[in-house]
């Protein structure tokens, strides 16, 4: 292949401070051909999630990035040129292809997206949205671990996020009161008005314990937390006997320094409101996936889960949009068409 | 009655300073008697449990205690005079009689200890500890909350006390390798040698954290935690994938003001080692009891379960028998003899 490949560099690794502009450096490159068993992919679209900020700091579920390669991600891609059996030109997958126009992968652990799965005119950008990690997180992250039951009351933080925007409508076609943690005012009337939760309730204002406490007032029964930090201690304090949990992520320690300590009240009111804590990462619900996504699909078909995208154009806008999806600018799954 | 009833009264509560005989003052006052569907009671063992001091804070599982009223606590009491049919003088109860001799309770929700579960000769004092709260906390907490299965490691903090000894005894049983933690060389010693832990590890050692790793270098699957803190904070750190904590008590929190922070790594490592936390109390497996006490009771009868108990003389010994638990003096339950 003679044509160029725009590659995204995470030229230095952020330390200890917040992610910017500068960390990162676009080069190109030759595309890359592939080899024995490998495959030649074309991104299509970059996923964004906080995982990518998460990944630089080392001590998760996959290994620390290093500074000066191209910088990970996961993206829909197609199949240009494939030398195994299962796959060809043409077929969609979703694999950590990285930040750059080209990439080659062994084909061997990569699978072929169900096409079959979108309805007729359904966006191909579906398979990774409410179809891909953000949709399944919620699922499985609120169902499994949340365990709510109709007319409980469920809080989510992060909830104009990729993730928190679908846990917010499952817990409502769920039956529960569904209580959404959001900056500013604004994505507070859209979780209501556009997404049909019951509140929100802004993590920046000055009186946002008592804002909280306000929407709850018997207490609240299942809490999927998706930042850590402050918002999590004041959701912990507002919980009810037996309780549960559910912990996704912490996204505000991921873009700075590490909080000097954890939350109040660990393990004092875990003990003494029987509360259940369960951190989970979706690919340990694997062997249940088939039915989640039938579950998901039901739920847009029928119009009780709207999908809600962030897409960004053009793969060198990547960068910005990751560090705006860190300061909570996005609306939904955030992603990046690349061309 | 005109026999004389000695009482212990919280003359004011510690506001957030360490509990001091001086918080309390023994009393007499003329022994009460029963009225309407009441019964007197003498009490014979009074129950020690980092739960007493805990109620003085309040937000527990009961109300807090207010200054000035006889202090509270379980004991192990004989009736004298009964006004309901289903008790009668000489049977043996476990009520809150609170710190006095003789005490007047509500004959409705008190109910006679089954001396049949102890074996011939056994002592009475085993139906307070080992078939008491502080087995069937060992034993849901342990076996419920923290699912060991053998092979694995169980780490117990607090673990020369009412409660961690037992847990450690029941993990071994349930062929668990067992690492206890407690303050001192010589409790150390004590668990290895006489209770069959396989190791033991000091928290009061300024090396605490490279001990415990080195105990247990393959990390934790079950965490059963007595004391909150910084023991809480240094096995967390240690925990394996997928490890279990049953969240007890939080000891290390009782007793002087409340903590600034919580242990670092909430929710970050709960997310990234899918742990999960979970909290609760020795009522919330009430309906499982009879199950627990008969496993309780074959596992003593067959040697394998040593009974540990702590046995204080004298009603105005209890307050600082209360204030060395606290401070990690006892090894076992801990108890009174009233005289």
């Amino acid at each position: 292949m003679a044509e160029a490949n725009r590659q995204i560099v995470l030229d230095r690794l952020p330390a200890g401070d917040k992610l910017a502009r500068e960390h990162f450096k676009l080069i190109e490159t030759p595309a890359p051909s592939p080899g024995e068993g490998e495959v030649l992919l074309r991104t299509r679209y970059i996923s964004l999630d906080a995982a990518n900020r998460a990944w630089m700091q080392g001590a998760t579920y996959r290994s620390a990035l290093e500074g000066g390669q191209v910088m990970a991600g996961g993206a829909l891609a197609e199949v240009v040129e494939s030398n195994v059996g299962h796959l060809a030109p043409g077929d969609m997958i979703f694999a950590d292809t990285g930040w750059q126009d080209y990439a080659v992968l062994p084909g061997q652990r990569l699978a072929k997206l169900p096409a079959a799965r979108l309805a007729e005119g359904e966006p191909v950008t579906h398979l990774m949205s409410v179809y891909g990690i953000a949709g399944l997180t919620a699922y499985f992250g609120l169902l499994e671990c949340g365990q709510p039951k109709a007319g409980e009351t469920v809080v989510v933080s992060a909830a104009a996020g990729s993730v928190g925007s679908i846990v917010g409508q499952i817990a409502r076609i769920k039956g529960c009161r569904v209580v959404g943690i959001a900056g500013g005012a604004e994505k507070g009337r859209w979780l209501v008005d556009e997404l049909g939760f019951d509140a929100a309730v802004d993590y920046k204002s000055p009186e946002f314990k008592r804002l909280l406490r306000a929407e709850v007032p018997d207490g609240v029964d299942v809490y999927f937390d998706n930042t850590g930090g402050a918002v999590f201690e004041a959701v912990l304090f507002a919980m009810k006997n037996f309780g549960r949990i559910a912990c996704c992520g912490a996204l505000s320690q991921y873009d700075g320094a590490p909080p000097p300590h954890g939350p109040r009240g660990i393990p004092g009111l875990i003990v003494t409101k029987r509360l259940t804590l369960r951190g989970f990462v979706v690919m340990d619900f694997d062997d249940q996936r088939e039915k989640a996504l039938a579950d998901l699909q039901g739920w847009v078909a029928s119009g009780q889960l709207k999908v809600q995208e962030d897409i960004v154009e053009g793969l060198e806008n990547t960068p910005a949009a990751l560090i705006g999806l860190l300061a909570g600018d996005n609306r939904g799954k955030r992603m990046v068409k690349v061309r």
